[in-house]
């Protein structure tokens, strides 16, 4: 017997219009997945039984995070969050950087797009999502895995589907509007961040975010 | 010299503030680019001098073709034809099937988000786009390429990343929110379309869109 939080009771309740009895398909956000049976429909305190706790299947041998600059527009990092939760993802970082156009993130609003995106792809992991810190921080946080820095020069032409090799860790910075600056990449550099090209496509930064997060499933999917 | 039509002398002259004797980079839309210079600062009929045509970076030597049930939310196909034209697509067909929600779309409207995508990215070439055919008649169009259906079902294991092959033209059906039922699918075989998944997430339609084109994209572009 568990009761959901207010949120997940009007959700079960009201939206959902589910009565005492009905069935479902319930996660921790951890890794499973639960069986589902409404014994209480309160819209503010529901009550469910749970049975048969098996693991999703998105249980990965391998770790994603992505870095991103939030966007001028809420709803581009929102949409990027929506789609890489459904494509899979386990953290995201937000950082500010010498081009950031946004330097504050509502990290609560970010993580409740996340959470709507598990439930409806039947996710069993709800990603992390880290506040902004400086990029100049977030370059010396430990990470153990292969890192990138997806950055557009015609200097790099190495491309993140090359380097990165299937099963490992991985770990994508992804420029704001105004991409990284020189000393920014350096910094990167000296740090262990190998600069990565994603194509010869300009992509907005969402775009970016979404194609490196799909680029590092994909390779992990490919039997070749 | 030519002369813009009045929706880009608007753009030109009253968005982007331009001047004459300013230069800039113009599309045709048809694989070309060029160096032009603003004439008259006319913002309903601008005229620009272009010189120096060349080939834009994106042209591909395949051709991409997705095809596309319109989302119950227009903004979802929306958002799925500016990050696909971003990403690299050569033409959008849009169907209605058994399970569509919605079976008419503002393909004027569709169009004008391509287009400010491609200028955003720089691209050279505007997607095409077609209007809504019944799935029936869709499937029945000769194309000259590999031809994929996207379906969730547990008998479809072999992956879209898999099975296409590099450099070959490709298309791929996309199903609505509710999936395509087992007789269009089986419409579709007869027709020569090979069934695929693209891998075990859950995606909503305009996430599989994206995923697919990416996935097209990205196996032309490694180098293994």
């Amino acid at each position: 017997m568990i009761s959901f939080p207010e949120e997940e009771s009007k959700h079960c309740v009201k939206v959902l219009r589910m009565q005492e009895g009905d069935r479902f398909c319930v996660t921790n956000g951890k890794g499973s997945l639960f069986d589902g049976e409404l014994v209480v429909a309160h819209p503010k305190r529901a009550v469910a039984c749970l049975t048969n706790q098996r693991p999703g299947y998105d249980n990965r041998p391998f770790s994603l995070e992505i870095a991103i600059a939030p966007t001028k527009l809420n709803e581009r990092t929102e949409w990027f969050l929506e789609k890489a939760t459904e494509i899979g993802i386990d953290k995201v970082r937000l950082f500010a950087s010498y081009h950031s156009e946004r330097r504050v993130a509502n990290v609560e609003r970010f993580r409740k797009v996340m959470i709507s995106a598990i439930k409806q792809s039947i996710k069993s992991k709800l990603p992390e999502i880290e506040d902004v810190v400086d990029f100049n921080k977030l370059v010396k946080q430990p990470f153990d895995g292969q890192k990138f820095i997806a950055w557009i020069d015609d200097n790099v032409t190495e491309l993140l589907c090359d380097k990165y090799e299937k099963g490992k860790n991985a770990l994508v910075l992804i420029g704001p509007e105004g991409d990284f600056s020189a000393e920014e990449v350096k910094l990167a550099v000296e740090n262990g961040f190998v600069p990565v090209s994603l194509g010869d496509a300009r992509l907005r930064t969402e775009t970016a975010a979404i194609v490196a997060c799909h680029t590092v499933q994909l390779i992990n999917q490919m039997n070749r």
